[in-house]
């Protein structure tokens, strides 16, 4: 029933050799690895343009700044692109900040950028499906009520379809990735046109939903938020380096050309966007409510392609450009459904994880690092209650510091090995480490009351826990290795059987113990000197030459008198391993157990933490 | 923790030498066996009350009425009395009715007897315990509030006391019961004397507490049911015959003497009360709620009693009576925490009822059958909100079908005998069975919709149970059961090792397997192939020389192919055993274990229920 679940969900195991052959061509591969990064222009310019608006009543000069932040923002997208670049084909069996960073710079940098990077996959998942179900519902208010319902949904959906496997994602999400691209250009594009002919009017906000109270001009702080919050957009942007080997061969030269293609898709949608915000004179509306979007609340792109396709006859292209929206950051989420449990497997095979994460699953997928991504992002999900501006604040922090990380890596594995150029490379690297060094702390600084402490916080939590379950299969390795003192010894071994009588489960139960050692005796507990003498009685006849031990129990208990007498036969010789058999009948219907004592599972309880003593259960099914 | 909670509630066990002296005397034996006979003396008289009262406008007519019905029904306990010392007479073992009416009429009669006395047990716990709590709540109505706590609080402390063994209960036991005789002996008599000089001043009822809806007039149905209620004044009576083991030798003889005691006492009492309640004009108050005793409610006891002791300087006594009432009532529980434990254990050595309430515990009782009717009077209570007067209803229809079908089995059984006077004897049997018989079917017709149908109902369905465990254990003996065809048969045994790798532990279990058998193969499931090559490479040196099997997993489950090659070992020899040795090393810390990988547990549970393979897990123990 379970089995037959699993497999209409997931599918039927693969075998092995068809691993070779799920490998994803460039033109899947760019769904699955950059979903991520381009879904970011659904929600970067609109983050920047909250922090600017709540602060200032001069709308206009401030939407001038935005712009001027997005045009930095695409400036370090492209030192960022342009280092990675270098990593792709120095690293060609993937692993990302974490690899480079641990193999240049040392253990506990590693460690930094792994939990750096594992909690901010986790926030992609949470940040996109929410941002995703946002876009949903900017088109379809109506549905708002369900937001959280809707989130948790997706968020299974995605594990599901990873579940089953890569190529049939990369299929299954190239749709909606390639819509999105088409719909976002044919959106800058119309939109340009209309702005030098007929002019964008996008309507003002209700008074109402405009702060008030927070009316303060203009600082150096406010514009580092909106930068550091913009700064969202390069989020993803690592994902191809991580998963290099699920490209086809040769996989770093096709890796880096799809890094290339989507660092200038990125650039030219976020920018077009942006632009088009500032000329538009879009204002998005920050939650009135603490945290919660206000019933209405519409997302910028929503506000842009309203007005861009107002005319009559064009207006279904709206929805177009929603639901392509909406596809693409839900999908996004499948970005870190590829990394996270590639990372997790590689970070479990350095043994700091647990190992469970290190092996493929049937599906030639890491399902239990699947599962427990699916499981994160959904308590996150809950946790914010699936709104995207109060997970926003913990986002990206990561990200620039396994950046930052990264390249620093990347400076030293250039000056390391000084290959042909490895000094362009090394200033490439040093160029993109410190910028986004610089970056990380502003976000970090900009965003720490507003939620940013958390990462923060958990970040060496989790090195301090990452590092102690390798010293514990360290030490295990240790304590289980074989030296060149350990030898094979022939132990000497005593089995006993429980006879409570005898009959033909206890027959059963003889014959196995007499065919495992020469010392075997079978241990009677008298309950009733009558039964006794019977049992002696027909033991001439059955017992195979078993001696029959009985022993006294004062207080009627049977499983005190054999622990006494395991103890004694222990005594004996101290090189000695025992084997406690008991006979078990399993009767042909469940509730006729409940009829039998249940001494001998009491004695196995009581047995579990002995050493030197094994239990053996010799089962007799009645009625066969 | 458990262990010494345990000892301290129930004590340490003790040894079987110490059976023997926990045996009563007559002294201590009537309050173990009486109390419950007794007690009843304390609403018997009100049972019989309220049918009239409810039902007549002449109060007095029909209070006459009660009076002639207490007498008929202490002619009833003469003739039950007498019939039973024949019983015990005739079973000195002890068993009553279940054991007489299946000895002399078969095993489907002695089954209604026993069910219909089990379900009279757990009835007396029941209401006794309300019943005391109920003349608790007479003297401080205050306390009505806590009426189902207080009631379940006893049945704890009696199943606690009772746990504890059989003489310890007699000397906690004899002090209330004898109070109780001598205080109501007394109440008796200062009551006739003040009858007779002063005369006795019962406050009427307030009058809104009177029904007038149902002011019809008296009808044969109504002094049927009267004597019904009244009836419940013998439930008890028979508890000495079950159990006569418990009686210093002669115990027949004991027995016998302390019934007669009994009868005597229970009459005098009844009548006396029944004189008083008749005289003194008093009048229970049937509940206004439905089935729900009214706050205030008074028992008829507790009015007889203040009426009498209400000269100031003696009203303390009031007080005594209460206490005593209240003390006697809560232990007659106790009968059947005395009995239905021994009637279960005899029908379980029958193989009617589970084996487990067949064996004595640690401290020499019954302990299985002690909890069982603790946990199910708790339930009845629980069920019944704690109210006497709607459990009434569903008593005596079991104890008359019980004394009706062991003294019809007398009868048959002196017939059987003829031994001398046995015409005398089946004669006083005929009697006792033909009364009890009748008034058997004047109870379940009288009481039948007032709940005397869930009894009805319940003692076929519990008839068939017990049959059916029956069924099942004769048919498991059968199976079980060694006949001269079955022999000591030595059989073929290979020991299968799981070695996902080679290390101490694994070293271990090599060494175990070696011990046990000369077939012994280790078993690899391949996952990667650099891996195999190292460790058939070790395999060499610590290998102890036992083949090792490589087998490849094309899905990359490790428990498939192990089922897979454990198949084919079985096709080898259709006569051979199988023995699968996990190794399985047990980590320092408990959350080390969520750390590992957990296919053994998953293989242990994949083979649990395939027959002729047996697993061991050989446990190797990190850091000693």
């Amino acid at each position: 029933m379970f089995l037959w679940l699993r497999r209409l969900l997931v599918g039927s195991p693969l075998p092995n050799w068809r691993a070779q052959h799920e490998r994803l061509s460039k033109i899947l591969a760019l769904p699955v690895f950059a979903s991520d990064a381009l879904s970011s222009v659904a929600y970067a310019t609109e983050e920047i343009l909250l922090v600017l608006v709540i602060a200032g009543t001069a709308v206009i000069v401030h939407r001038d700044i935005s712009l001027l932040i997005a045009v930095g923002i695409v400036t370090l997208l492209a030192i960022v692109a342009t280092s990675y670049r270098q990593t792709i084909h120095a690293y060609p069996s993937g692993g990302g900040s974490y690899i480079v960073a641990k193999d240049n710079l040392g253990m506990y940098p590693g460690l930094i950028a792994g939990s750096a990077l594992m909690i901010d996959y986790t926030l992609t998942v949470a940040v996109s499906v929410a941002a995703g179900v946002a876009a949903i519902t900017s088109a379809l208010p109506q549905y708002e009520h369900y937001r959280l319902a809707l989130c948790l949904f997706f968020v299974a959906l995605i594990a599901l379809a990873n579940l089953r496997g890569v190529r049939e994602s990369g299929l299954l999400f190239s749709l909606p990735t390639y819509t999105f691209i088409l719909s976002i250009f044919t959106l800058i594009g119309v939109g340009l046109f209309r702005m030098h002919t007929s002019g964008l009017h996008v309507p003002p906000p209700p008074q109402h939903l405009i702060h008030t109270q927070e009316m303060a001009g203009i600082t150096i702080f406010l514009i580092l938020r909106a930068f550091a919050s913009g700064c969202t957009a390069l989020t993803g942007v690592e994902a191809i380096s991580n998963g290099i080997p699920a490209f086809r061969p040769p996989e770093s030269k096709n890796a880096a050309t799809t890094l290339t293609w989507m660092a200038v898709i990125l650039g030219c949608m976020f920018v077009g966007i942006s632009y088009l915000a500032w000329k538009g004179h879009v204002v998005p509306i920050e939650p009135l409510t603490n945290g919660h979007p206000t019933k209405g609340y519409e997302t910028v792109i929503s506000q842009i392609a309203r007005a861009v396709f107002s005319t009559p006859g064009i207006k279904w292209f709206y929805y177009v450009i929603q639901s392509a929206t909406a596809g693409i950051l839900i999908l996004a989420a499948n970005t870190s459904f590829a990394d996270f449990p590639r990372l997790g497997s590689i970070m479990a095979r350095d043994r700091f994880l647990p190992r469970q994460l290190f092996n493929l699953g049937d599906r030639l997928v890491y399902s239990n690092g699947i599962m427990l991504l699916g499981l994160l992002a959904c308590g996150l999900i809950w946790l914010f209650k699936g709104d995207t501006n109060s997970l926003i604040p913990l986002y990206a922090v990561g990200v620039f510091l396994s950046f930052t990380l990264s390249q620093a890596g990347m400076v030293r594995h250039a000056k390391r090995l000084r290959e042909r150029g490895w000094r362009r490379s090394a200033a490439i690297s040093a160029v993109g480490s410190v910028t986004t060094g610089v970056v990380t702390l502003v976000i970090a600084y900009t965003k720490f009351i507003f939620g940013a402490w958390i990462v923060v916080l958990l970040i060496p939590c989790l090195v301090l826990l990452f590092s102690r379950i390798h010293e514990h299969y360290i030490e295990l390795g240790n304590e289980l290795r074989l030296t060149p003192e350990d030898e094979f010894e022939p132990i000497h071994h005593t089995v006993i059987v429980l006879t409570p009588s005898i009959h033909r489960g206890v027959l059963k139960a003889l014959e196995y113990a007499k065919s495992l050692a020469a010392d075997v005796r079978a241990v009677h507990v008298e309950t009733d000197p009558v039964d006794t003498a019977i049992m002696e009685d027909r033991w001439e006849q059955w017992g195979g030459g078993i001696p029959l031990v009985i022993l006294e129990s004062q207080y009627r208990s049977l499983i005190s008198p054999v622990l006494e007498y395991l103890e004694e036969a222990k005594r004996e010789r101290e090189d000695c391993m025992i084997t406690v058999v008991i006979p078990e009948f399993v009767p042909k219907k469940w509730w006729h157990k409940a009829l039998h004592n249940q001494s001998g599972i009491l004695l196995k309880f009581a047995l579990l933490f002995r050493r030197d003593i094994v239990t053996t259960n010799i089962r007799y099914y009645v009625g066969k």
